[in-house]
């Protein structure tokens, strides 16, 4: 497929290969749009051919699809090792949360591909189901969090965890869409201020001294 | 331009081809997507030529403007007719809640289209300023009926309009965001009870009457 010389500074698994492309790849879509890349702009960023690219993703949808895998699996791996070192529940939430907030750069760019891939899934059914596998995971990480704070009674012994999840994540996404496209009044700062505000309000145990921190 | 044999069933005015074209146009990008639609595609649908569509939108970024401008007015007009007839602020928020509930048909095109626009907002800075002022309608309509509502009575004093607004129209955004992608726990009647609760838990009067309604 004449990669070899191309990709081939130093030796390279075929893991290796299919990271550098994808790598290109969601950093493509971010910035200009899916609709926007073609395969032949990805195999140039990658110094290799069409030919390369078509042989790791077959379509152009597995490409998306791909891509959004690929960007919920590194921020999932950078949040583990966050939050591992976090106990208390609460705090544990409010990093998330921060974690979340679309500032400049890496996770500005993951939001620009979870807003392509809406605009996908809402016209074509077939993105839905790796979607929803996906958005679990986030959706997931918020309903143990909440589980784990009321089990240590930093969070109302009422709170109901998958009710929670449903509208802290809703706020999320629609905050963030505010920020990316500029809607006057919404700031990343207001964004956090608004998230940190739920989970006082809808959360935090009375006597939790983080609670209004 | 040779539209006027396959337009002209009866004589219309420009201002009426212009908006044949614009819901025909709005229907084909809320089903297939904006980039899944070309000018062609618009012109067959409107029985047309690709020149008249052209005339009508010079640039493909007009059309989807047009479009979005288009259903944010449909929706405006529908909700001034249905809003009017309701005195009670409370009532009245309730009513915008449920007008917003993407089910389908009609509204749920018109979220599909939203969906396709923030996707562009996001990689190319030009769509912006327009969906800002498409955006402000629906925010300051929220504004005014939270501000109508204190004045009433029927909300609490101490709400504060602008910052429900901008939490309202979020957690509405994000819900519709899960119900458009099929998220599981999201189905419309559950997004339409999590704004419903909103309202209740962040804006009803103890003393009023339909708070817990």
């Amino acid at each position: 497929m004449g990669e070899t010389a191309e990709m081939a500074d130093r030796p390279r698994s075929d893991e290796d290969r299919r990271a550098a492309i994808l790598e290109a790849t969601w950093q493509l879509i971010a910035e200009r749009g899916f609709h926007a890349v073609r395969i032949a702009d990805i195999a140039k960023v990658c110094g290799t051919s069409t030919g390369t690219v078509h042989y790791y993703f077959p379509g152009k949808n597995d490409v998306l699809t791909a891509a959004l895998k690929y960007c919920v699996e590194q921020a999932f791996n950078r949040q583990s090792v966050e939050l591992k070192a976090i106990d208390n529940a609460h705090e544990r939430l409010l990093k998330l949360i921060d974690m979340q907030v679309p500032r400049v750069g890496r996770v500005r760019d993951e939001w620009s591909i979870w807003l392509q891939y809406w605009a996908e899934a809402v016209v074509r059914p077939e993105f839905r189901p790796a979607h929803n596998e996906f958005y679990a995971r986030w959706h997931d990480a918020v309903v143990r969090t909440v589980r784990r704070g009321v089990r240590q009674g930093v969070f109302r012994p009422d709170a109901d965890p998958e009710n929670v999840a449903l509208r802290l994540t809703a706020l999320t996404d629609g905050a963030a869409i505010q920020v990316l496209t500029g809607a006057p009044g919404m700031t990343i700062t207001v964004m956090r201020e608004l998230l940190v505000d739920f989970v006082s309000r809808e959360l935090a145990a009375p006597e939790s001294v983080t609670a209004r921190g």
